[in-house]
């Protein structure tokens, strides 16, 4: 298929590189040009504006890191044309971002209103999953189309899970999957403060729970993180952590539906950022919360 | 070794079984009588009194609820004497049960003063582990008696794990690893309410989530637990994990770290007590409070 | 001055009668027409639109529910024009209304653009104390402009508080203060629950509180309403409270302020408005939440 | 009346001098003796230990600090009587302290079966009420012994509240009441971070407030408090806010009323005290808090 794919980040990069490998035809976009030297140099036409990347394509991949983000790529700016504006009749426009219910909302409306489709399409996985097409992909819309696009979807991930023909719906699971881990890492956070004030290492308590317990490999990786505290390069940052568990926030908002403990974790990211953690790995970030309102030392 | 067994409830009875498997001698001991049936059928002698199953052993065992039912048998009481008065000098008193770490480091000085020595070994594990001897143990004390006792340790578990020599540590593992069982059923409850409330089935979201990203048994049992909210025989009794975050949350007082996802939890179990769900399944008993905060019938 | 007034509620109406009654020439306009009926009466003309309330006025007063209604009123809808596009240059902008930091800082902007001045003039009080200009005002923006529209507020309020140049800090202001009264209505909630299931009555904790500890006439009326608990026409809709308090939260989140205590009151007032509570008042619709979640029955 | 008076803090030295001045005969004690210089210059005999300040009076009062320090008098130690052993039949022990509900529930117990009365009389306001005999005075127990005792409590105070006929409701109040205190420091603390991050002076926020709103006394001293945040002398340290708070949550606990709120105090004064301001007084100590984790210096 002829694919427009916007937004070469960590994560949209391999999967645009994916695609191309599964023998489709891409033209890409992203802000900062630099980031498509890459796949240019593998052939890919690099577009000056969201606009050219959505031109005359049958599917659009946008793969950006907030609403705000891919807003701007869609309506275009003072001095950059956005791909709404191009998009052709009956093209498809796959979302991969985690972005708000609501913009996906309002997106299924626009697109319907421009006769084309919007599909979200947003992935469980780290950049090492993207770049071993190991994702998992959550889908939602259109089920005749959502066919259709299967075998992009199959081609960047090793599951395709589909939870409805209402494109929010995959941002609803989405956005809870990250509340999920934002309630481990605290719940791990403030374990290892009670164990280290008494006397046991953290990481032994990590060692014991997760054999005993929980046998999760998400655990135990981000457990260690949590327990070593490194300001390595983050792979997931707090900042956004904090904006993942807002967005699930105003989607229970939405359906009257009390979050405490979504509350409780959106405050203690917010403390981070506050406390000047907001480029920290969100694991490390909330270690760091939780250990400095017990008085320790980092 | 000379066993004394106090404690033959669900837990305590395969335990005891599986020493006497083992080959020890045993004397055992259970408020209701009944309950040492099966033990007295294979030939293991049944004491009338905490005293009588205390008296001569070199290793004396307990299995209780709470701190109260552990007090009681230790102490006795007006018409049935305590195993305290009768435990030999130079016994062991090995506590199986999830305590106080209060009473854990209360008990450590009693047989101290007397002779003796108090080992904490909390276990992991449901009825159904116990009676495969699959059990994990976390134990604590004196190093010494605890190398001389290992054997009894290994044969009822699969694992044991000493985290020093102050036995109340074990304790504080024991505690926080329910902690984070307590945080995971709750982080699963509110998360199913808001996928409910949205339209996709929290059966789905739970194959997802644990698919995607968590990989783990324990969500797996759990959150199906939830998901189905049957009023089955519980498991562990919403009354018996709101005790266990209290305990927690005493301990985390004693070294001043602020735990406030266990006082969510803690919160939550109480309500779920005060609604009338004490005798439920935790899992279940939290599922329903988050799913009635969020106006959803049952 | 020629004032035009939109928004005729149980608050606009009688503000706007106060500013009749000072001397001034008003246009007003109200989306359900009847509610402008007896200012008619009084001989003040009844816009058709809000742009027509908004034409050669030196000074436009709005007072909306939220932010949409605002919006609406002043960029109008397909049939309805806004004020926006009538209020001419050089005007004035008096907005009376509690909506979001956000949308006040827009509006500043927008009306610096069209070379008019923004001013947010949020009050405190009930419908009773507009009636009898007895309102506390709290206002921010341009202080020459505030000067000179001063006289207006000091006609509709008993005091005028001016906490800033930048509008938006009185929405701020205005916000943290309702946030005071939820905090307020949750104490004394939770307390009366637990005096309640102690044995001793609610109504006679609040006089001891009350007398010995606050005396407020704030805690007093609040304090009966939760108390009594009846179902009368609520003074402040509990659906309303839940959007202040997400407002306050909003309006934190962007200055990196944790609020955990308006997180605890933002889920209470969600969970009221999803077992039905919404248009109850704020302090019957929270005692009703915390007396639920304790099992008690209404 | 003959009364003795056990514990001369701050709070029970003034209270001992009021009952002096009303022309009862005193016997006092104070575990540090100097505190008794003032009333033996007054010509009022010092005990040598709590036995001898309960032997043949008819009044107990105890002012201690909390439930250790009672107990510790009652039943003495090791080379110190304690007054249980010494009071005599029929005697009242009213206690002033504020303790456990699980504690007053016992002493009444304990008194009973040793044919004597126990009132509980907690009381509301600071050491300079105390010396103005403007103490607000919460009591319960045997109405005729109370009503028997009703002078002296009168005495001490400005009114007395009589909450019931069973000592512990009496505590109940106390604690409620202090609730609602430390609510108000947690809601004025997150409201002043709001404030000052967005530019607004905190103490102009609590004027506006407490003009507008409150109209407390309580709010404009304890407001003060937190906006000045100076190193004073503590009238109320934070550490007993934190045992306070603690000993509500028990009460709410023993009869399943889940409070969100006092849990979140209650973790935000533990969190006070992990970074060193126990001796704090809790306003400052919870205010500090609350800029702290949103980033601020002090």
């Amino acid at each position: 298929m002829k694919i427009g794919f916007i937004g070469l980040g960590n994560m949209g990069q391999p999967i645009a590189r994916t695609l191309l490998q599964a023998g489709h035809e891409l033209i890409v976009y992203n802000r900062t040009r630099s980031a498509a030297d890459e796949l240019q140099g593998l052939g890919v036409p690099v577009a000056n504006s969201p606009a050219q990347a959505a031109e005359a394509v049958e599917v659009l991949f946008t793969m950006l890191a907030d609403d705000a983000a891919l807003e701007a790529v869609l309506q275009g700016t003072a001095d950059l044309p956005g791909a709404m504006g191009r998009l052709g009749q009956g093209a498809v426009h796959i979302s991969l971002s985690t972005i708000s219910v609501a913009l996906s909302q309002r997106l299924a409306a626009a697109h319907a209103e421009a006769g084309q489709t919007y599909l979200a399409a947003p992935v469980f996985g780290r950049p090492e999953a993207a770049a071993a097409a190991k994702l998992w992909v959550v889908a939602a819309g259109d089920p005749a189309q959502l066919e259709r696009c299967r075998p992009l979807l199959d081609a960047i991930g090793q599951g395709v899970f589909v939870v409805g023909d209402q494109p929010w719906l995959a941002n609803v699971v989405k956005l809870s999957g990250n509340f999920l881990i934002a309630s481990m890492l605290e719940a791990l956070s403030e374990a290892f403060v009670l164990v280290q004030k008494s006397g046991v290492p953290p990481q032994q308590f990590l060692e014991i729970a997760n054999t005993a317990l929980f046998k999760s490999p998400l655990y135990q990786n981000y457990g260690t993180l949590i327990v070593e505290g490194r300001d390595l390069p983050a792979g997931f940052k707090l900042a956004l952590g904090l904006k993942d568990v807002r967005l699930a926030l105003e989607a229970a908002e939405a359906v009257a539906a009390p979050m405490p403990l979504a509350s409780l974790v959106h405050d203690h990211c917010l403390s981070g950022v506050a406390r000047g953690q907001a480029d920290a790995d969100w694991a490390v970030g909330l270690g760091r919360v939780n250990a400095q309102n017990a008085g320790l030392d980092l």
